[in-house]
């Protein structure tokens, strides 16, 4: 595991969750001012962590992120903003910097106050157990996860032009995951140096084809935020143009990985599915495309069945709201071809369907034109698992 | 029953459908040209059905609706237009009309092509048992239905200075239901006497109000039609003006009775969620927020779980893409308080969830502002069984 120099981490559990082997508390301390970006939910309902940290970022100035799991502190009011700045000052306190170099998330149930005494002795013990390690990372990864099964970590190293520079990513989310946002929380952190605007640029860029194109069911959160860290301690070049694109895509790839494993530890999902979409003119437009076929409870279903329901993943792009000619449509599903040119095509059901079943990834190919852009979306299939998970969480 | 003059209606079996019991073929007749209007989906993808009836419609010369279940005549190329064409042809023949004054419609599988020679014995034997009854207009209903439960009738008749005119429904769907368009397939009748333009107005204005406000999943079909056919042999008056408000109350009241019944009757729906927004500047923008609450899983999956969890309601309309001021939103569940002012309400929970619990019927009141727009979504609840029964439905 590639840690970024200058930052420390650490999970506790403070009694926000009522199981005591899992973590709620996530601290995040840089021995340095940070460089700091983030892109946030577009609901018009936002959480207080959400309103506090668009205040905040970007900036170069951030010393610690502070989060909590079990407790979203939306829907909360002034109340939620005191106790949201009340959790900056707390994080501050116990790591000796100022409140304004905080940046706050929380996940969890809407509507209720935060625990606050809870919350400020979970604060103080993950203070005590800051540590640049493997447990550290894995620790802070488990402190946001709900109802997530695996902690979502990964990392990533580059050499440039001598200078190696890490990058380390933290994720959770499991449901309310929709598109229109950067959903769910993440955090990444590097060592990289970058100014404030670059960091804001490069955020909102790689956000927009990963944590942008995810789906479970579609339900927008009013607490996702994705946070970039950047601590600059690795010395030596800053992002030049050549270094630029190098970086990019690694801040890429990692949340690439970071983005796809949401809907792979989906509530209830038992395949993770992979949509690509190209033959359109604009890379909006596939993605709207995608997104569409991503969230069709029927698309999802078919899936989860082990069915190769083609008609319902050529309707499902058809009502996206993209003009496309229905007469050009091709459809590959696990890499074999069900419709060509708006024709079905003969074709192994059986064979189509246990390669589904098989798998726990599908993968969805839809070429709707011969324009230049393309889109890729990640989605869970939908299980009477899911139903069960949500209808019996209760507020 | 209130019947209109003038039309006979058959349902019969004719073998695309296994069971025997289920009559797969619809025939109605006019005994005079009717004036007809039809809404359609918007889907890109069209089935074969729509292509011709959008092409007749409107017009004063209609005699003939003929329709299938079983197999939609969706995605099936220059065939299935050929199909679409001869299925008008065979009613034309076996009615006695020009193969012009026929309308088609289909519902059922996609990408199949349509088993002609069962549609033509299965048109025949239909057009040997028309009547003006109400075994006739049942057969007629049963014979659209896919996976509905219950066939979907509605009637009304009201008087125009002395004369008597009625009004007959006939609606299918249960599910692949979602908004922007004219969802499922339906037949409205009347004797009264309209123009095409006029009625085509009409049924526009009507749609919008109703079929285009439900959902189930949210998935819009290839094949959504909406006709309405004017026999005008009640005789009497024209709508002039006075007339034309009272007519458009009863057609609408018809269209919202049937179009209610679609989520009522939902795949494996529980509940029937009636979503009531209020405080919009334009009515556009409620229907989109009663939208986005009517097709979110976590709020139909908190129904089906007799869980009055506010926050997935309030967070779904904050996605929507409508901006409001959240702290202005006030949130009713079954008529109890629960959020007001952007604030969490002390409530009981337990009453409410035994609310939901003890009756089908579950209604949701938000307002988001003090405008002057409101609009009314109806859809079902998403339970484990909607799950199995669209995991287990193969192509």
């Amino acid at each position: 595991m590639n840690i970024p120099q200058g930052f420390r981490l650490a999970g506790v559990h403070c009694g926000i969750k009522r199981n005591a082997q899992r973590p709620d508390i996530t601290l995040i301390l840089c021995d340095r001012p940070a460089v700091a970006a983030g892109v946030y939910t577009q609901n018009q309902v936002f959480a207080a962590p959400v309103q506090v940290d668009r205040e905040r970022t970007p900036n170069d100035s951030t010393r610690v992120v502070v989060a909590n799991s079990g407790n979203a502190n939306a829907c909360t009011g002034s109340q939620g903003l005191e106790d949201a700045r009340a959790m900056c000052a707390l994080a501050a306190d116990a790591c000796g910097v100022t409140d304004s170099s905080v940046l706050v998330m929380s996940t969890g149930i809407i509507g209720q106050p935060l625990p606050m005494q809870k919350i400020e002795r979970g604060i103080r013990a993950a203070a005590d157990q800051l540590a640049d390690s493997e447990q550290g990372v894995l620790a802070a990864a488990r402190g946001i996860m709900t109802t997530d099964t695996v902690p979502k970590v990964a990392s990533r190293s580059l050499d440039l032009q001598g200078t190696t520079v890490r990058l380390l990513g933290i994720a959770k989310g499991a449901g309310m995951i929709g598109p229109r946002m950067a959903t769910m929380l993440s955090v990444i952190l590097t060592d990289a140096t970058l100014d404030p605007s670059s960091a804001q640029e490069l955020l909102d860029d790689v956000v927009q084809q990963t944590f942008n194109c995810i789906s479970v069911e579609g339900h927008t959160s009013t607490n996702d935020t994705v946070l970039l860290l950047a601590s600059g301690a690795a010395g030596g070049v800053g992002l030049s143009d050549g270094f630029q694109t190098a970086f990019r895509g690694a801040v890429t790839d990692l949340a690439t990985e970071l983005a796809r494993a949401i809907p792979a530890d989906g509530e209830g999902a038992t395949h993770l599915i992979t949509i690509d979409v190209c033959g359109c003119q604009r890379a909006e437009e596939a993605r709207t495309i995608a997104g569409a076929v991503a969230n069709s409870p029927l698309v999802k279903t078919a899936i989860a069945g082990g069915d190769p329901n083609w008609g319902r993943i050529v309707s499902a792009a058809g009502y996206a709201g993209v003009p496309f000619a229905a007469a050009e449509v091709d459809l590959r599903l696990n890499g074999c071809l069900l419709y060509r040119q708006g024709m079905p095509v003969a074709f192994d059901a059986q064979q189509v369907s246990a390669s589904i079943r098989e798998h726990r990834e599908t993968s969805i190919e839809l070429s709707v034109g011969s324009g230049p852009a393309a889109a890729r979306f990640w989605t869970s299939d939908l299980t009477a698992e899911y139903v069960r998970i949500n209808a019996d969480y209760h507020t």
